[in-house]
């Protein structure tokens, strides 16, 4: 029996409100052994309180060891297994560009490369071709015309582009045609199994069409498609845990991400008090906030411990905002830990804070990572969370007699 | 998804070393209430300074409550889920003589016994006959020869012998022939499926030939098979992990057990010393080294607080000579616990550290039961051991994007 059928079976509905702030990347590492992380380094005055007043714990994303990207890590943060619902390469990059994908719809993540008079590839990257030349080119790909299949092409960055197909009896299991090799053609798409054979063959007429809008460009005369994958099919918020549930995020790919577990994205908000002003407005309409704070992620990427602290207290600064609405359970944690010492992602459990009225509170005196470890929550698989989140909220029957 | 499918997926290679020391049964229990266990007893210097330095935890070798033998022990340290890969009793017994198993190879366990003027068994372990009896009428054994099979037979201690059969199209599904009783006669092999009924005709062959030959033993006029089983398929280390591994172990069983995953045996130490040596030797030529020493589970067994205290402390002494190597990962655990208190294997979770550049460090001074409950590993079952090995030795990307 998986977590979903629990939660489907046993959720309950009432007027309390749960917030969940996700501080992108949150977890860190001290900068020399035995210091302090950025988290434990940052002025956190408020969720310090709500550490002595809650309880903490240690979250693992996914498994122990394991580093996610962002939609795995979001995935488990909802409380979706994320290694039992996979998203597709071309399903992400469509969701991170902010592409509404409808059920049915495949999404692609399409290259621009460049080919020689014989038809190989001679680079896979067009010569990583600039943003302000390589959009009008994939502006043009919109001309591709297939009878039945309605056809999107967004530019993303550099070479790379989305392509999504929408039509009846399309399935994602296609093979790339990037030959991941220079000197030798794109391959054909090649369908894996009866149910995407259409999908192959509308790739095919996509490539014939695109191949002869390119053919002019110098560097750009050719593409390649990879990653192409259906839209996930996730089971919402609504229907698993019986909430209302929206999103407030700045960046496209946590919009995304939220939209395909059925959350509404609300705002425009570019700016953490413009997010906070946005719950405020939102919060006598849904049961459930998700907010995402991208800047203690990017700093970290960065390599910038002093930047990733500084970000680490603006977020803690937003605190009293969502407190003074008075959420029955208030989260933070992260998706996953970015220690500005690694410059990336990596698979150190994330600090977790749960506050709520009958939580029970751990001798706990500060939100970090050292303290986290003594917390009632101990380390715990990050797709848990949401039956706790419920469970706090008064949102969960008794599971059997 | 199993986690080999991500380890598989994710790793990555580079020039990191991985040294896993694994003192056997090495956790304990105090002789009183309230006291230090045998580790936290010895003097451990060297363990305690990569204590404070490392990451400590304690692991579960299979599920909590849960005592396991040395295989499901090992193949939990290696990574393998123990519950998922299991070792029939026949391969497992092959494997502790030291009998290199092939694929496709069938190991039984068998038992010499007396069988009366009718047939029937009258003594099911040949009146646990002497090992310097029994071992030249094992290898009389020798002489049965069945066509198109390699028979293989093998003294073991006692009543006990290994036989192993070589040939084609051999599955290991056959039942005991050992009746569990006296005053009735020994069972006939009995294959349980389709795949395995060549091997029953051959069991029954080894039988009818082998009764032959012992029919005038005194005491071992006949034999019984139990623990029929396949050598068991493992993935390899190369292939899951991506890593060229080696096991240095002074045991028969270890060896055997290191080489089902793969691992290369190398060298023929007897001491702690000699091991080191091997292990400077081969520095180069490998990224992960399995290092096993017995002894803390051998006096354990001897429910022998003290010796099993210096035993410990021998363990501790070979640490310099392993560091000074500079390995990347360093992690030093057991394959469960066995506290002298109860002379056997136990069930409870075993101490573990584990040291790299990249762990994040926590507040444990020392390395002892007690210290590792404040550890930053948590409670964590074996089979993740590898995984957290992986991700400090920067051999596994990230997981989604």
């Amino acid at each position: 029996m998986d977590l979903h059928t629990l939660t489907r079976d046993l959720h309950t509905k009432n007027d309390s409100k749960i917030v969940l702030l996700v501080g992108d990347g949150l977890g860190g590492l001290p900068q020399t052994p035995g210091g302090k992380t950025e988290l434990e380094t940052a002025k956190t005055p408020n969720l310090d309180r709500l550490a002595k007043e809650g309880v903490l714990g240690s979250s693992i994303p996914v498994l122990p060891g394991i580093s996610p990207g962002s939609g795995p890590g979001h995935l488990g943060l909802f409380g979706y297994d994320p290694l039992q619902y996979m998203i597709g390469r071309g399903a992400l990059e469509a969701t991170g560009i902010g592409f509404e994908l409808k059920e049915g719809d495949i999404a692609i993540r399409a290259n621009f490369c460049t080919l020689d008079a014989n038809g190989n590839i001679s680079d896979r990257r067009a010569g990583r071709i600039a943003s302000e030349e390589s959009a009008p080119i994939a502006i043009k790909l919109r001309k591709v015309s297939i009878p039945g299949i309605e056809v999107f092409v967004e530019p993303v960055k550099e070479h790379r582009f989305v392509v999504v197909l929408r039509g009846e009896g399309l399935e994602g299991n296609v093979d790339d045609t990037d030959p991941q090799a220079t000197g030798v053609p794109p391959l054909a798409p090649k369908a894996n199994d009866k149910g995407s054979e259409k999908t192959a063959k509308v790739c095919a007429e996509f490539l014939k069409q695109a191949f002869e809008i390119l053919k002019d460009e110098p560097k750009a005369n050719g593409c390649t498609l990879r990653g192409i994958a259906s839209k996930p099919s996730l089971p919402s918020y609504e229907e698993v845990y019986g909430l209302k549930a929206a999103a407030i995020a700045v960046y496209p790919m946590y919009k995304g991400l939220a939209r395909l577990v059925g959350m509404d994205v609300i705002g425009d908000s570019k700016t953490l008090d413009e997010q906070m002003e946005v719950l405020k407005e939102n919060w006598d309409k849904y049961d459930f906030f998700f907010i995402h704070f991208k800047y203690t992620d990017s700093t970290g990427e960065d390599g910038n411990f002093e930047a990733k602290t500084k970000r680490t207290e603006e977020l803690d600064a937003c605190i009293p905002k969502i407190m003074e609405l008075g959420p029955d359970v208030f989260i933070c944690t992260g998706d996953h830990s970015t220690p500005a010492m690694l410059s990336s992602h990596s698979w150190h459990p994330v600090p977790t804070l749960l506050w709520a009225k009958y939580c029970r509170t751990d001798p706990c005196q500060s939100f970090g990572e050292a303290e986290c470890l003594k917390g009632g929550l101990g380390q715990f698989e990050a797709k848990y969370l949401m039956s706790l989140a419920l469970a706090n909220a008064g949102r969960m029957n008794k599971f059997g007699a």
